[in-house]
């Protein structure tokens, strides 16, 4: 049946895609099982769209003729029309609701977690699919929408074991540093270029420090290794502007934890302010901006929804440790219209090879007034959080040293001819050890292989114990049980051969009844 | 930001594809647990491979100048590599273990729960992506491991919540069915398309009566509509030994309950012999197809595999009810090269509109030895079964009359000003009704919406209760609880608005404490 080589496929993946493993799938289905439970908590429902949407639903894409596939997996179907794999949540759920906008709920609360697909090069921790797990809120244009997104993410922190000053939801609007850049002449779509590279730049503040967002902001910045990276372009006097309102808020080490951890209380935070200017309470932060947007004759109108916010999460109890404006946030993508939200992990932490980590930010969102508006008549705002599975994952992953999950536990196959009764005593025992709801894996060996082999790959399957009967014991009305754990432990003890066969470590005799076997196994599992 | 209606993209959905709604998720996400649980209790780990594969290591498709998609969803890689959408589970498996040969314990048991997609014109339920959820052993020969997956589809079918007799894992084997082909001169791959229109009309068995299938076997078959199907073409004789070693031991009706659906002793059922002829034990049924296969000298070491299995389950303690051979399974997948398996639902159930369905396939496997030989120089024995996954749920939903998902409990807004003291009353409520683990949903109402809209909202939402208050309420210290469904019971029982504004039906007024209210929260959750 195997084909000549010459005609063989060759076994491998696409570039940017990867395998799961068992322990990835346990680990992302807990979480996402975790995070769903408070979705639902805060009222919000469920809904999925298919991986597949029109190229121009999703609004990013143009076909090419040259190259249809930039940045999204595009194809054509039978009638000609452009087809997409979706490259994010936001874009079908925007496309979802316009579709069936007279029959959902309105506010409507919805999360989903799902594959997202980019056709990118793909590098190091870069891949072309990966997971992730959004909220939203579509038809709620208050700052109650945005503060119950921001609280939500907070709680999603929480019951994923993360704790108070660990990580940090960061808020910031667009509408704040709009009427900023409006102030220092920089309005309007003319200027949009150098907009975003005021963006880039202060999205740089919590890296670098003042003097080089003052370059970046100006005619550019030379790096250690000769790189220089060119500036926004601002006068040094409209660079000045924007540092004295954004920079001293920010700056390496803000949202650390520099408070017990499990203080949550602002008051008691205010109350330190002598210490650095690393984290500050929402209201000093706000009193700050308003003076120097007032300086420079900026709305100071912008930060009405930001005060709100602050107002409402504050009043629930969610304390500067939980949720704080934070005006280095930016998030890149063009859409955000408003509030603009980030959660960032803020420990250090060591990685396999014991190099210092820090995550950073795992999630982010903010206010996309204008996403629905593109297929109806109407203008629908909505707002929404979306979570990096993947990051999250690793963060998870890290910070936890779980246990592999056990393996089965192995009843082994000695004589081929009787594989019904090895099988009815699987069945059996299988059936006692998973009463009441337990998991405990059961499995008879089906493979062809000898019983070195067969120990071999309870070896490999992490296996707590097997169960081994020969025609000798059979006769007997014995099995023996083996506990693998333990035999690995006396095999580092015991030297030589007869005493091994002398003690026979790790390995129990007892009758062959479903009582004895079960009772034996318990003792080895627990 | 709306655009002008000339430019706005439609928002519709690409045929054969569907959007996913709350209860279709959670009914699907529970079913999946549940069938997660019966695979982890055997000993099967999960593993996932991505929805992206190279083509060539698909197997069905070859790139065509003319029409890259036919039958999958294919596009090709900036290198010039043509990739696709994977249309089954089976395909990527193989190619994941021929990836990863040396590293996988063998044999290797695995299952994943994944999308597929299948580039078709879609139909009435049938849809372009779809779910299935899989469970494999590769690298095992042995009839035990057939046998396995057999018990485990029982097994999954019975924590689902079918009873025994609901429904059958029927066994086949495609080794007997070529050994009768052999038998009567269609040997051979000159014969392909006769031993396919064979095997075609072999599934139509069960619904068809003999002479039908005697007449799809030879010219052909006008159907009531006048409808003509061409037939296999075999000789009167041919046809008739093909009838008489499977037509008489299927016939409509067979795996059907007809006794107790607790009963799954097999002696019990052997006894009542004198019942028409749907149903037999293995024993009689091996006993007969040998007696047939002797008597066109066919090989019957073809059976000899069945045998064994029949013999394991047995032991193990599967009767007739859970598993039985059926020679009217023949799985339509070239692959397949011994042993086929079917999960069939047996019982008639009525659709919403009134009308009676039986369900029939929800899922089935069988033995590929083939796939994984073709990307490395080794043959690699394999089984597995595969459940339609969406098939399956719509089964459940009809079988079950759960209620719909509890919505959330709702505090509304009267009062626009005091955004933050609602949030910190939800908070409150929402930590203290989920104490314990419980999931209750409690949310603030974050619209813009007055008053009726918001009890609009509510009921659209299903929520429970609302938690109203006003100015007035606020300045005694109360808040009004509404019990919803209480509200529209009384509706229907009160006429005038003077008599419901005298009796306030299903509405209290409590304290505003966390306690009181949750105390009145919860009476009307319970």
């Amino acid at each position: 049946m195997a084909k000549s080589k010459a005609n063989r496929p060759k076994a491998r993946l696409p570039k940017g895609f990867a395998d799961r493993s068992a322990a990835d799938i346990r680990r992302t289905n807990h979480m996402v099982d975790t995070v769903r439970t408070v979705y639902e908590r805060w009222g919000f429902e469920p809904v999925e769209t298919p991986f597949v949407e029109y190229a121009d639903a999703l609004g990013k894409f143009l076909p090419d003729a040259d190259r249809p596939n930039e940045g999204v997996f595009a194809f054509q179907d039978d009638d000609g029309g452009w087809l997409s794999l979706r490259y994010d949540l936001t874009a079908p759920l925007a496309r979802y609701v316009a579709e069936n906008f007279d029959r959902v709920p309105r506010p409507y609360k919805s999360y989903r977690a799902g594959w997202v697909f980019r056709n990118e090069k793909p590098g190091p921790g870069r891949f072309r699919q990966f997971m992730q797990l959004d909220a939203d809120i579509v038809g709620a244009a208050s700052p109650a929408a945005d503060a119950e997104i921001c609280m939500m993410a907070s709680d999603t922190m929480e019951a994923l074991g993360f704790w108070r000053g660990e990580f940090a939801i960061k808020v910031n609007s667009r509408t704040v540093l709009d009427a900023a850049l409006d102030a220092i002449g920089l309005a309007g779509e003319d200027h949009g270029q150098t907009r975003l590279a005021v963006l880039r730049s202060i999205d740089k503040a919590d890296k670098f420090t003042r003097e080089d967002v003052q370059r970046l902001l100006g005619e550019g910045r030379e790096d250690e290794s000769g790189d220089f990276t060119k500036g926004a372009g601002l006068s040094a006097e409209q660079a000045e502007a924007i540092l004295s309102i954004f920079y001293p808020l920010v700056g390496p080490g803000a949202g650390t934890n520099m408070f017990d951890p499990m203080d949550d209380d602002e008051t008691n935070i205010a109350a330190q302010d002598g210490a650095p200017d690393y984290r500050r309470t929402d209201s000093d932060t706000l009193w700050h901006v308003r003076r120097q947007l007032e300086d420079i004759s900026a709305d100071v109108a912008a930060l009405d929804d930001l005060t709100a916010m602050s107002d409402i999460y504050r009043a629930a109890g969610y304390g500067t440790k939980r949720i704080q404006i934070d005006f280095s946030v930016v998030r890149g993508l063009e859409y955000y219209t408003g509030a603009v939200f980030e959660a960032a992990l803020t420990f250090e932490t060591k990685d396999a090879s014991g190099k210092s980590v820090r995550f950073g930010s795992v999630g982010g969102g903010g206010r996309y007034d204008g996403l629905v508006g593109r297929f109806i008549s109407q203008n629908v705002p909505a707002t929404g959080f979306s979570v990096g599975v993947s990051r999250l994952a690793a963060a998870l992953e890290v910070r936890s040293d779980s246990e592999p999950t056990p393996g089965p536990v192995i009843i082994t196959v000695m004589d081929r001819d009787n594989l019904p009764a090895y099988q009815k005593m699987t069945a059996a025992l299988r059936a006692e050890l998973n009463k009441g709801g337990a998991t405990v894996p059961v499995e008879m060996y089906v493979g062809d292989a000898g019983m070195k082999a067969q120990l071999k790959y309870a070896d490999r399957r992490n296996a707590p114990c097997v169960i081994i009967q020969g025609s000798q014991e059979r006769e007997a009305g014995k099995v023996q049980i083996k506990d693998l754990a333990a035999g690995k432990r006396a095999a580092q003890e015991i030297d030589s051969r007869e005493e091994w066969v002398a003690a026979r470590p790790a390995q129990v005799e007892v009758e062959e009844t479903t009582e004895a076997i079960v009772a034996a196994v318990r003792n080895i599992l627990l």
